[in-house]
Order: C-alpha cells, then sequence, then structure tokens
C-alpha cells in the first residue's frame, strides 16, 4: 500500500512517515502528495498568531479540548522558530499539548522554519494537506513568531486568529500593529489580567485605522482566560460565525493560498537551474565587486535552460 | 547631476530621494543603484536583533551616540513589522532615535516588510548599498521582529548582535532559541534588572548547544543599561573584536549576501514571466483541485520564454 493510501485511510503512521517525507522534501514525498492533493480541501483551516508570551499554545490547546468534545477531528501545525544553521526544530511539540499526543483524533506536528530561501509556507501547505487528506475537519496552524512568512501563512487560513493580551510594552504593540491587520477574529487572552478594558478599547481603535482592502466582514473581538479554559467556547463561535459571512472570502484565500505555494515550488525548482548557471561564481564576483547584482540575475535569467 | 552623483557626494536629500524610489521599486532605482553598486562594500554593518521587548531601539540609540561621538558617520535601517495589505510602516521611525535627526552624520531609515512573497532583504541591500556609497562608516541594520526573514537580514550582516532581557517568559525563551544561532555577540540589556546572571548563565548554556556549523569566533556577552548609556562602549568594543577575529567568516558573509541577492532578483524578474505564462488560472485550477501544485509548477516552467 503507498504512503497516500495509508493517509486516506486515516493511518497515523501513514501520516507520520509522509511528513517524515515532506520536511527531507524527496521526489517520494512529492509522487504522494500528488496524489492526495485531490482529496484535500475539505479541512477547515484556522490560523493562530499573535505576540509572544501572549499565550498562543494555551489557546490552542483549549481549541483541541473544545473540539474533541464536539466530536472533531483535529490536525495541528506548530510552527517554531529555528536555527537557520542547524535547520532542527528547537521546541519540538508544545509541552501542554501532550496532553492530547496519544488521542487518536488529533495528530500534532511541529514544523521547523527553515534556513535561508523561505520554504516555510510551501512545508505548510504540505503539512496541511496531509492532515486534510487524512479526515481531520479542522487544522490549526499556530506560529510562534510574528515574522512576515508566518504572518502570510496565517493570513490565508481560513480564519486567522491574532492573541494578544492586556498590558505589553511598546515594542510588543508595534507587532500588535503589524499583524492586526490580517486579524479576521481578535483574541484577548489572560483577560482576567488588568488592562483588559484597555487593551479592547485600544484593539478597536486600530482596527478603525485598518485599510479597508478586502471586503473583509466585521472583526470579533473574543475574551479567554485559556489557561481556565474561560472563553474557549466563544472563540470557536466567533470563528464560525467568521467563516459563515466570509463565504468569498474564503475563495479568494483559497486562490492566493494556491498562487503562493506554485510561486514557492516554481523558485525552489529553479535554484537548482540557478547552481548550474553558475550562481555561486556570480555571488563571488558580486561580492568582489566586479559584477552588480541585478547584471549577475541577468545573465542567470538568460543562461537558463528552456525548460518546455 | 544624477541621483547616484548627489548620493556619492554624501547629499542627504538625494539619498533620501533614492530610498522613495527603491521603496517603489521604480526603474529608476535600480539604474542608480547599479551605478552606485562598485562604490558600496567599505561601510561596516551590524545587524541588531532579539526578543520584543528587550529595548533594541535603546541599544542603537546609544550605539549611535557612542559611533558619533568617535566621529563615526552612521545609517540606520530599522526594519518594522507593517500590514501585509497596506504596505504601509506602522512605526515609522524609532522616537527616540529622532534626536539624532538633526545630525548631518546620522541617517535613520524606517523599512516596513512588504507583504506577500518578500522583497525584505532585497529592499534592506538596496537601502544599506545607498548609506555604504553616501559614505555611512557604520550601518545599522535593526529589526524589530524575529521572523525567518529579519533573522536572515541579520545574520549576513558582519556582526550580528542579539539583544535580550533578563526574566522573560517561555514562549519567549524559546523565540531566543530561534535566534541565539546567529548571534555574533550577544547583549543582555537592562542588565540591572533581577536574574541578569541566571541569564547570563542560560545563555551561555544555550551556546554550548549551537551547532558547530561556521568555524565562527567565540561569542562574546556583553551586559549594557541601554537607558542610562551604560555598557554601550563595551558593546561596541565586543563588536570591534568581532570583526578582528573573523576574516573569514566576513568574506563568506558577503559573498552568501550577494547570493541571496541575486536569487532575489531572478525570483522578482520571473514573476512577470509567471503572470504572463497563467500564474492566475493555473492558481485557480489548482484551488478548485482540477490541477496539483506540483504540476501547476511545471506548467508554467515549462511555457517560461527563454531569455537569452
Amino acid at each position: 500500500m503507498s504512503l497516500a493510501e495509508g493517509v486516506l485511510r486515516g493511518e497515523m503512521r501513514a501520516a507520520a512517515r509522509l511528513m517524515r517525507e515532506v520536511d527531507d522534501r524527496t521526489p517520494v514525498a512529492e509522487r504522494e502528495l500528488r496524489l492526495l492533493y485531490p482529496h484535500t480541501g475539505r479541512a477547515r483551516i484556522i490560523g493562530i498568531t499573535g505576540n509572544p508570551g501572549a499565550g498562543k499554545s494555551t489557546v490552542v490547546d483549549g481549541m483541541i479540548g473544545r473540539l474533541r468534545a464536539d466530536n472533531k477531528k483535529v490536525g495541528v501545525v506548530c510552527i517554531d522558530p529555528t536555527s537557520p544553521f542547524s535547520g532542527g526544530a528547537i521546541l519540538g511539540d508544545r509541552i501542554r499539548m501532550q496532553r492530547h499526543a496519544t488521542d487518536p483524533g488529533v495528530f500534532i506536528r511541529s514544523l521547523a522554519t527553515r534556513g535561508h530561501l523561505g520554504g516555510l509556507s510551501r512545508s505548510t501547505s504540505d503539512i496541511v494537506a496531509v492532515l486534510d487528506a487524512m479526515g481531520m475537519d479542522v487544522v490549526l496552524v499556530e506560529t510562534v513568531g510574528v515574522g512576515q512568512d508566518e504572518v502570510e501563512i496565517v493570513s490565508l487560513s481560513h480564519t486567522a486568529v491574532v492573541v494578544t493580551v492586556p498590558g505589553m510594552g511598546d515594542d510588543i504593540q508595534a507587532i500588535k500593529a503589524g499583524i492586526l491587520e490580517i486579524a479576521d477574529v481578535l483574541c484577548i487572552n489572560k483577560a482576567d489580567r488588568e488592562g483588559a478594558d484597555r487593551a479592547e478599547r485600544d484593539l478597536i481603535a486600530m482596527l478603525h485605522l485598518r485599510a479597508p482592502v478586502h471586503d473583509a466582514p466585521e472583526v470579533e473581538i473574543v475574551r479567554t482566560i485559556a489557561s481556565t479554559g474561560t472563553g474557549i467556547t466563544e472563540l470557536l463561535a466567533a470563528i464560525d460565525r467568521h467563516q459563515g459571512r466570509a463565504g468569498d472570502v474564503m475563495k479568494t484565500r483559497a486562490r492566493a493560498r494556491a498562487r503562493a505555494q506554485i510561486v514557492e515550488l516554481v523558485h525552489e525548482r529553479l535554484l537548482g537551474d540557478l547552481a548550474a548557471a553558475g550562481l555561486d561564481q556570480l555571488a563571488a564576483a558580486v561580492a568582489e565587486r566586479t559584477r552588480d547584482p541585478y547584471q549577475a540575475a541577468d545573465e542567470l535569467l538568460a543562461s537558463l535552460p528552456q525548460r518546455g
């Protein structure tokens, strides 16, 4: 039986093995993912990002518990910051979520952010595709970071949840500003802390500054105390309402997701060609200022082999 | 007089105008940057990243003051998190640094992180090139975020400084782990806070876990209280020592920088070709599952026009 067949039957072991192939970017991964692809598109993808220290993992943990109580199968992708040199995940799966590790209705996978030249969004798409194909009803994609790549990944989910907490410093406020515009649902976690009312007022004020770019439905703000489970049901209800209201947005995002995925694949496939066309020698020439980078890019493009 | 000529004479106004062209990615920007390129490579590039709330801007502000006292010209690039939709900078130049705004030996530029498909490292390279060509002795590149792109940018500077503070939460510890491996110099800011000794012990322990990938010289740990200026002289001295010890590393990084820049330019130039070759239609087909993304990427590559 192929890995894809095993995944389609919902076999955890086959899924885990395919994900390792995905990590290693093997030809097997690509072959099996292609077989799976027609069977994807059913899972609901919820992205979760927010300030470091906002308790995102605890919120995710609460969501898993709530969704399981409703008998939904839940896949989780945790995007961890990693060494750009060693390439290995540092966090591993979040500790708290491990209590779900023995539940056959839950599949948690950590994804290390890879070093140079991206690849994060491609890896995420591939892992989500496996979870989707194996029959997960909901896939939660949690990012630790607030970097461009991570924000992009969350922005392409069906519903993007941004988690924040009352009373953080200026620097963190700034980050909040950067990710606020992708929020479909805002979660004020640790809402029993002082300053929750003020945080909510601030968020409402900032929401009014958002550029009205996509015809987005209104953003709901939900308060949670994830450590005690308070507000998690309301958070999931707000996510449901968002998805109910946002039919066209879902379609646009599915296309944007596909577009990003194709572009990344094209770039990746070209990297080999660039190396063969003398990328390293040109980089040395640019570093020594005997060529400029624009010239080097044009030279490389001119010497790429025709693929068709 | 061309913009490039103005920049080479050190004219602030020409530099500011060229940077706006860079922001807008105009043909003028490319033409002028090509003229400038042979005159770059003299400035020392110091990257600064670290935990949100660690006081990076205050450290940078202190470094500017100290470098100015030594009569060095200082360029500063602040990388701000931004809306992936509106594309505009939210923070603007950091408030505190504004005291240097009237000093003709200082040039501070904010750089908004752009939305989808990257471009951050290219924009940073271009802005650094302008500052370098206009005669800045030192260019400080400060990032607010700890995302993949930002970490990559900092890792490619001559010296990467990672700023942290005593006593932060788990989530933030995790981020620290992710960026620690790029550190050439570690700065424990707010070192008068409780827990500075413990923070230093933790950092030393984590440094021992670093993968010994590049033949990096030893990482010095410097304590600062940037708000009072304490330790800034020592921090700059540690950076100097790093650059003294790290001759070969500098060369390798200059090539890696050039390589990343060329690859980004190639990708950018190809995006237009991809659109012409039917990217959007293929994305729609992938979203509807009538094609898989791998197939779509191969089709696009096959239909790219020969450039040579």
